[in-house]
This record gives structure tokens, C-alpha cells and sequence, in this order.
């Protein structure tokens, strides 16, 4: 992913104790060409794999999975961290921490739209300590259905996310890997 | 749009008190190949107005955006709920009341993303009371830059939405227009 590394060196910036500021590409302003790029990346490399969904997280999780979504023709799900008037009864309920909002959320998926049928992929903007990911690999758990890969944007090497995915034995594929910092530029592997 | 025209009637839901469930393709499960209709379908019908961003609020209106940003190439900018620890100081602030939510949001964009030479195309899934929208448009205002069209994927038209829009003297299109309902049926014009 030449284009999302030359993004990230050009356009990111450490703002500090790990936290990078991509929010003119990634999740704020999105570079549409970019997550176009993305979907058919992470088509290419889950594709054999043969998905039936992909399950990402709102708000930033849901450019990038539909990009892929689009490229597989696959439908997307997107876990909700308010639980709107619209959706079903009952739905499956995980808290994760949130690193650039400072606070627990929860995410929520209705049983209507993922069940034991479903082999699923997660997709994400980021891979850090991967709680979204893992809060993601429960919801996947309480349905029935099958986890069949992780596939993130970006991922920050230093904080441990990788490792508590191993336990999970499917493929975890990251498009760009942040080894470290030099004051505010980014260090990429 | 024959094949959104297809998934109200078929997947769609009146819950009541005018609420519609339209969660197994438009706001929580999305439906990917419809997605990118429905891009395409934007890209036409605005593409003249040679908008250079498009703006719209997270989390449902990220997917028609970006669908419709890929095909005319241009970036999308989600305007966020909550202000992340990555944002610039003094974004632009509005608040809108959430249909679906039944509470006030916050809708808040980084003065880095909208400015003055930006000719914004706002797009978001529901045209409805237009309180989002009109939200939107005051964003846009206070960035200075140029509204030059709405677009909605589904308009509820007896909300009174429409008329609210009437003022700002753009083109406004929605791909569908439920008049009312039959029980739990949505009738389409």
C-alpha cells in the first residue's frame, strides 16, 4: 500500500504518547481514492478466504469495510455504540475502551444481522491494543457465527494489539505498520 | 433507483409515529452493491456542480458519502458527534436534534477540512424534519465555503423537511420518497 504509507508520512503526526492524528485521510476528512484502494487491498487478501459479511465498528471502521464490502459484494455491519429506536430487541452487547475518545463505549449488533450462518471479516481503522477488535471477536462469538479474519489500516506495533490476536488463529493483515516516533513524525516498518 | 425502490418495499419497516426500519441495508446492516448505486446515482444527478467535498454526519450518512465520493473522486468529510483527543482546537459547532435517538447531537467539523474554496455537496441518508441537514448547512456557513446541492437517500415527505431546504435555492434530490404508510407498510410515490 504505497499510496496509504505516503498518506501517513506526508499527512499524519504524532500528537504524543502514541496517539497519530490521520483524521485528514482516515476518520475525519476520508481520501475516497484511498479507502477505494484499501477495499480492494483487503479484497485481495481475504477474498480466498471466502467471507459472507464483514463487521466493523462506527464511525471510522465503516469507510474502510465498506470499500471492501463493495469490491467482495458482501454486506457490511456496522456494532453501534447507541442503541437506536429502529433496532431489534435483545442485541448482542460488548464494552471496549476507546483510545481517542478517553472512555468506555459500547458496541451493539441486533441478532437479525449476524448469526451462525455468517463467516465473518473484521475490518478496522486501527489496530493498537486491540480492544475494539477483540470487543468486535465477542460479538462475532455470541452470534454463532465464524470469525474468518482482521484486516486493519493502520497498525501501532508498540501496543500489544497483534499478540492478543494470536490466540484467535485466523489472519490478521495490517495496510501500514508504526513502529515508533521521532518527536512528531512517524516511524513506519 | 429501482433497487432501493425494491429494498424499502421488501426489507423496510413502519415501526410507528412515522419511524421507518431500513437496518438491513441502509444503518447498521449496509448493502454494499446498493451502496455503490446509490453513489452512482449521486455522482449523476450532482456531478455537474463540480463539487470538490462532500459533507455529511456520522455514522449513517458515511457510507452513501463515501460511495458517492469514490465515483466523482473527490474527499468526504464526516462531521462527528463527539470531538476526538486528534481534532484541531475551535471546530465549527452545531447542534441538531436525532430522530432516531430521541436527543440533541452535537455536530462538529475541523476548520482544516471545509474553508472558503470548498463547493460542498452535503449528503446523508435521511431527509426527514431536516434538522441534521440544516445542521450541516450552518457548518458550511460558518467555514464560509459554497453549498451547492443536498442529497438523501431516502426523504420522508411528510415531515416537512423539503420546504425547510427550500430557502437555501440549491438543487435538493432524494432517491426515494415515502408519502405514508399503510400499518406496517411504506408507501413509495
Amino acid at each position: 500500500m504505497q499510496l496509504l504509507r505516503e498518506r501517513i508520512l506526508n499527512n499524519g503526526k504524532h500528537l504524543g504518547r502514541g496517539i497519530i492524528k490521520v483524521d485528514s485521510f482516515i476518520n475525519h476528512q476520508l481520501d475516497s481514492r484511498l479507502m477505494q484502494a484499501i477495499g480492494e487491498e483487503f479484497a485481495h487478501r481475504f477474498g480466498s478466504l471466502q467471507p459472507t459479511k464483514i463487521l466493523t465498528a462506527e464511525s471510522s471502521g465503516i469507510a474502510p469495510a465498506l470499500a471492501t464490502g463493495i469490491v467482495l459484494g458482501i454486506p457490511v455491519v456496522f456494532a453501534r455504540k447507541h442503541q437506536p429506536l429502529t433496532m431489534a430487541a435483545n442485541p448482542y452487547r460488548q464494552v471496549a475502551a476507546s483510545h481517542t475518545h478517553a472512555r468506555q463505549v459500547e458496541l451493539i449488533v441486533s441478532p437479525e444481522f449476524l448469526g451462525p450462518e455468517d463467516r465473518v471479516l473484521i475490518i478496522d481503522d486501527f489496530l493498537a491494543t486491540a480492544q475494539t477488535i477483540l470487543a468486535l471477536v465477542k460479538l462475532i462469538e455470541q452470534s454463532g457465527a465464524a470469525l474468518v479474519g482482521i484486516g486493519a489500516v493502520i497498525e501501532k506495533s508498540f501496543e500489544g494489539g497483534r499478540a492478543a490476536l494470536q490466540v484467535l488463529k485466523v489472519p490478521v493483515h495490517s495496510l501500514a505498520i508504526i513502529d515508533g516516533f521521532e518527536e512528531d513524525k512517524i516511524i513506519l516498518r
